[in-house]
């Protein structure tokens, strides 16, 4: 049964394991950066600029869960095709590892790190993806493994071991 | 060297292994899911209502991420004092259990499952947060565990075991 809407978007069998998408390159300014937080995580070293400058970090730093969702829109805006996906099913690992601060530029890539058929569900497969975001110097900011179900092409083909 | 800003807000001190914390209940509606998908998960059961009634789920849910953000937005807003924090440090174990679909209203509580003080930097805390998110009908829509670096109110107290 295809979908008829999804039918050309990137399957499982379309995906493969070390497979690595390039993100971009998002700069993250100010206004971004108090809209977030504003609605979603208020404390002063995300809101208050000047609070901000006085303190240890030296000006205001991004949210961490901001910078998990833009690299998560990062992804979805490189991906090589758009992707037929039944949605994420949870994340392992995610680690802030330095800030993200005002007017830094991030990206970084993602990682198809394993792909498996779902036993119970032949019509999806779960791919795992490690995401290793970056700032302009290089410097990693943020690694995270996503597990996200994508619909497989050919439900009826035999299912096989891990493809790793 | 006590910060004035923060003197009064809840310090490592002040928090316990064990304390819960009620997140209250939030509305997930449709203006709130297509704003942030819009921004960090364009996908059609996030903004395509027509097709999204029409999918397996029977109408839009909210992304996962979006759902994550909500819990901490609830959760800063229902801690008995503001938190004097220095920010995360990561999560584990992010689970989207089921889908928030719209017009769900999203509760839940959060535990302090485990503190300890940082052995390399006395002035801080590490504590872990574990979310428990459900819905209306108490079905548990999602679980994470979130490290938090917190202020430690006197850092010349003798560093103990963890206190769990």
């Amino acid at each position: 049964m295809t979908n008829p809407v999804t039918k050309n978007y990137a399957h499982f069998e379309d995906l493969f394991v070390d497979q690595k998408i390039d993100l971009g390159a998002t700069k993250v300014t100010k206004e971004m950066i108090f809209e977030f937080a504003t609605e979603f995580d208020p404390f002063p070293f995300h809101l208050d600029e000047e609070a901000a400058n006085a303190s240890l970090l030296g000006g205001l730093s991004a949210s961490g869960w901001h910078t998990g969702a833009i690299a998560l829109a990062m992804l979805l805006e490189n991906l090589p095709s758009k992707l037929a996906t039944a949605g994420g099913v949870g994340f392992t690992n995610l680690k802030w590892k330095r800030p993200v601060m005002v007017n830094d530029t991030i990206g970084g890539t993602v990682t198809i790190s394993e792909m498996r058929r779902v036993k119970s569900r032949p019509e999806w497969g779960l791919i795992t993806l490690d995401f290793d975001i970056r700032n302009q110097k290089d410097q990693q900011v943020m690694t995270m493994s996503l597990k996200n179900l994508v619909d497989v092409r050919n439900p009826a083909a035999p299912i096989g071991e891990a493809l790793k």
